[in-house]
């Protein structure tokens, strides 16, 4: 089975990624997150957002976005989110564990996105004590359908919310992709964001995500809660390693870019060489199609992974590491499905 | 500030560990631990304790212990252990947060080593509703205070365990430096553990463990519970790699040798050349140190960390990564204040 | 206000209840409900039951449903049921804070009726890691919406639910309503439910519901658990009095028969006074009206509480305690008001 | 078996309580604590408190206060406690489980009082990530063996905690007794407790304790966590009314009164006609004497029902329902085993 297309986790190290891990990879190093290439690492991130936040570093984004809505929503709380989002779909109930309890109230919206009047209307239903009110607002950048919200669309989600006391979290594990998107980094910080999720693995490290509090308030004892839910690294140098090479380098960036570019290859190709259709907008590194099922399984079956979505679409991903001759290889099986 | 000493996670990645992370860095492989690499580190550890298991890599000792515990007692139980286990002491309350409240009732007995006497008085406790009886047995193998349980006494603390229906975890996280202290690691299995924590980050791996569940009963649902957790790796072929790779070269093993020589080596130096005594047996690779605060104070000012612990002896740990001439080192900083 | 008809909680205690509350008020008596009220009301749980079962009594239905599931569904698994079931829309996401983020799974269905091919649907559906898949299947007995299960159609339920090893669990809040429809309460047992939640509070109790365990190896330590969760009665006889004068006296299932017929007289009274129309048909206690905004509005400017459902529809509830003269009184308003 | 003497929850109703619930029995009334009943019941507990404060009914004092604690207190944070404190050994882990794993810390310290120094090393104590810090310090007043904070004792250890930013929590489960020994009840806000366990059914209540939040900003959405943790009573009428009885009447001061009074008769009896030693002050309701096992064996065996404690002394409750008759037939019978 060939796994280019199925994920952005199939990919593995980019180049400066893994560099970065060989080149810190030697002790002796101050345990638990003490050391000098998390430090450098979070600097980075501070800068490339161009705020002051709280950044540490976790394995794994499900974990990052579980952790970090336990601090804006109590177990009697809910969190307003795309019912689509990854962590509505994906990760297995992770907030209920972490947040012990708390609700997930799925929102419907076009490709991914949620939309203002679905907001308002949560924001103006009467609060029961029977129901869990919502407490925050999850949105994702680039969203699950491969979709950029624009700074305009997210000022009008994020500017009600906070107006009623709620909190916003993004999750923003392809956010290099949004940010090749042209989405402004500066400006989560700027609109509200209280917690951003930075993603390190679909950009090109390893299991590492940052987790960034521009609402220092919510940092204290910060360390303990990582801790105790199992997110301290011993060697913290070896998880802020692969980001730190990113950053540095700008791989985060322009392998993301590179990304978003080859899956618009993908999509024209798909769109002139295949009666397929698109199903959502690509703006990032996903491609969506509109394609019956007996030609996905016969794709599975000629040796392509890839998965159909709660949306009915077929899904494509490219990430760092896709190149041109495995697009042109895949519309040439495509084509000769259609 | 030298870490060499302060703790094993100081050291980075043991070449064997660092290679083959290299080796199988890149993609595409199947994501979320469908990967080759994770099957065959799975397939060693299994040969190396000589017994069919379900084996799962997760980011860290604390989740993977955590995690096991709420398979072995309920909310409303509690698990035996000895009280400076590091599940005690040292993860930040995790199996309360994963086991949703579980009770750790702490052990006494020297050298971090648990007694049967011990045990058998909690067996013979009469159950009461308003208390968290226990349900299982948490034994540490090496101990925290660097002894190593013979087979026998694992026998006489786990038989009459078993035998009031309760579980058996080990935490193995230098299991690595019992099996070069001589332990059989074949045993882990006959002795009746249910499940064990097989220690990668202290053998030199980065941040991975793995979770050996011999009674395969408690593996229903596995992923959905690690993937709630927040344990899965996206990438599991990075995960698990440094370890495949420090079990294919033996280095888990011929580190961990190395390291508890280096530690014998530190504990006759001391012994000979300093007026300072050591607190407990050299079984593995930490040396436990009676010092007066001011020496400790002084040892941390000329630039060694090291930690004293909750029985007042001062902490010094050898790695895969220790060398003979920081060994004198060392030496000659204790000998000058002693 | 006049909250006749807002709920049947807000009748008081129904004088067979309060009998017995008052000849059972003096003490000394064993506590925490080892006492022979606890025993006596429990055993007239299970000769109504027909059948073997353990059983204790708590504080409220809220906690008895969210203890019961947690006991049949892991924090990584779900709970099939409807999406207008008290465990989804009126207790505060309780099944996740016990159930440690136990999932929801809400299933659409006519007047608050599962049907066999929405639950088939989910148990075709393969299990993936990233999900919580179904582990039980809660059903509401009499329904949310006011309608009864025939004994057939709780078979097409549980059957393939049973099959496919999914546990059962019954909230019975109004199971005494359900029963003086028709509903034959020795089927419970012969149907497969695992675990009945036997309603007091609605029934004419104070606040005390019965978890009614017919698969014992549920109940190992039982008594730690409800203990923990905080629904342990010190004065374990005041909690089951009430209980036990329902059962001696028969009131529990003459008093829900007597509210099954005022929601009889008070949905024709609408039928042929008012142009408003039932929205269910009317199979317990309760009456659901299709009415305008402007005359729910009214209807309530009046004087009278009563609450619009996610269905759209206007509840009346009747109770125990409901007369003649009321349901007369509310009928005329609401001719009034057509 | 008789109970007298087994604990203060054996008693059943006192008068006042009952005639209270009779009287309150009938609806219709809102449901969920929206009632008269609850309103003036909290009223009397503001008033008796002289403070202002957040008061809602729960059922049991193990909910109250693992509830209270989980406001006070995060997962990985920990609340100092006496060891013998009902929250460390007779409440199942109820903190950790409604606290999602949060610590117990269990200081030493005679006769069920913590001491200042105690405090201070805790709060002396350097934080690091791997622990769980002190966020609360919770207070037994009378404490579980029978003593009675004075103001002073009080202040010398909530001023210090307070000064480092810990709350306050007060298990007052036997707070009549403490008040009818002498404490002023008013003090409770001014020293600066934050939260209060106002207990109801040690002091002739059915199962009813209220929490009284004298720091109004913990209550918001209070009522949600309440029904999410199974706390609400649909029927709130009935749940207040027995406090509402005990606190009009003064027989909750009066009743605790009269049951200290009980205690002095039996404390006295036993030191001039047995030769068993008092083990604690006897300044509440409960008498603690040191005596051989095959003595309190025989006690049992002569159908006494007695607890032997934790620090091995055997405890006799007295109650409101105690009379003299009944204290004078135990002490022949301890007289005759003396």
């Amino acid at each position: 089975m060939r796994y280019d297309f199925g994920s952005d986790n199939t990919a593995g190290m980019a180049p400066a990624a893994l560099d970065a891990l060989v080149r810190h990879s030697q002790g002796p190093a101050r345990a638990y997150g003490g050391d000098e290439v998390t430090a450098r690492a979070a600097d980075l991130i501070r800068q490339r957002l161009d705020a002051d936040a709280e950044v540490r570093f976790v394995f794994s984004g499900t974990a990052a976005n579980a952790i970090v809505l336990s601090m804006l929503a109590r177990p009697f709380e809910a969190v307003l989110a795309h019912h689509a989002a990854h962590i509505c779909t994906d990760e297995t109930g992770a907030p209920g564990f972490f947040g012990q309890g708390v609700g997930l109230l799925g929102l419907p919206g076009f490709s991914g996105k949620i939309e203002p009047e679905t907001v308002q209307a949560w924001l103006d239903e009467p609060e029961v004590g029977h129901r869990q009110p919502p407490a925050a607002l999850s949105l994702t950048q680039a969203t699950e359908y491969g979709t950029v919200y624009t700074e305009e669309e997210l000022r009008h989600l994020i500017e009600p919310a906070r107006a009623r006391g709620l909190r916003v979290h993004m999750d923003g594990a392809r956010l290099a992709n949004a940010a090749a998107s042209g989405f402004d980094l500066r400006q989560i910080a700027r609109l509200g964001v209280d917690a951003l999720v930075f993603g390190g693995a679909k950009a090109g490290a390893n299991c590492v995500e940052a987790i960034v509090l521009f609402d220092r308030t919510l940092a204290t004892r910060l360390d303990n809660r990582l801790k105790q839910a199992g997110q301290t690294a011993s060697k913290g140098q070896l998880l802020a390693a692969p980001m730190l090479g990113l950053l540095e380098s700008d791989a985060w960036l322009t392998g993301a870019a590179h990304a978003n570019r080859m899956a618009q290859k993908l999509a024209r190709g798909i769109a002139t060489r295949s009666p397929f259709v698109l199903a959502h907008p690509v703006e990032a590194n996903a491609v969506f199609v509109r394609m019956p099922e007996v030609t996905h399984a016969a794709l599975q079956a000629a040796g392509w992974a890839c998965y159909r979505f709660d949306d009915g679409s077929v899904r494509f991903v490219c990430s760092w590491a896709t190149d041109d001759a495995t697009i042109d290889e895949i519309l040439d099986v495509i084509e000769g499905l259609g």
